[in-house]
């Protein structure tokens, strides 16, 4: 009797992909493709905002990994592209002193190419919005425009953490 | 002419992998061997403390973020680790709102085995110590007593954060 068995599998394929399934990639953001697999890219640092309270994980591709391990990022390399995943912050109930992620806001990334992005200071910017992770299309300079105080520093305001 | 070469590739390994080198392993901390390659996991959430004033990211391995995002945590299952990477807090110094990883503290790890670790509350414990990766070994039980108040949720604190 193989019912059964076929829909539990695609239940655990529902849960583990999220709200927009695993069928269905989202569309792109300001021209630019969903990176698929980004939710395991391996970190580069985290952070975290008093005046919006939010919490973050800042992940990044294999490329921008290896730029951040070996502190080669200013400029970063063609290829790398950075995501910042952000969460509305919550104090954690088991450990009053402490916060974590609550609910998801969005994922945004940058994603650096000299020849392509040569227009908005060789990154792409792109983001998209909520669990079922709607294209945000307001244009790059909404995220240009925040990032100019660290336009120095290749436009990122990221200090890779030191890892071990 | 190689040697200028050979020079640069070996500077290039040193940055990478970190102060304890590419060749040389930490030792075990409470009998457990240093989980090789954690810096690269994949994150299952992020967390701030305000007591001690550190930031953090817990990483899993395949299994645990599997489980993570499967919603499969209490029990986690055979297999899972957990690291949790730590961090002192610092203020962003291109945006004052925002605080970020300085100092590397530790890396602290759960592993789950209910056979092998049945006197521990199905985990092993252990942690590494500074850029060095120092091995703690102090005893399982300064990380029990800890964990002591989420007993009821596997022993472990996380949350794992909702990825899209």
């Amino acid at each position: 009797m193989k019912f059964p068995v076929y829909l539990s599998s695609t239940l655990l394929v529902l849960t583990s992909y999220g709200a927009f399934g695993s069928d269905s990639t989202p569309g792109s953001s300001h021209g630019i493709a969903y990176p698929t697999g980004w939710q395991n890219w391996a970190a580069i640092a985290v952070s975290h905002r008093t005046d919006n309270n939010t919490i973050r994980a800042i992940l990044g591709n294999d490329k921008a990994v290896k730029a951040a391990r070996s502190g080669k990022t200013n400029p970063w390399p063609n290829g790398a592209i950075l995501g910042k995943v952000v969460w509305k912050d919550t104090e954690l109930e088991d450990w009053k002193a402490a916060t974590a992620p609550g609910q998801f806001v969005h994922a945004e990334f940058m994603f650096k190419d000299s020849n392509k992005y040569a227009d908005t200071y060789n990154w792409g910017w792109a983001r998209w919005v909520g669990l079922d992770q709607k294209p945000f299309e307001n244009g790059a300079q909404v995220c240009t425009t925040c990032h100019t105080p660290v336009k120095d520093r290749d436009w990122v305001f990221t200090d890779p953490a030191v890892f071990p």
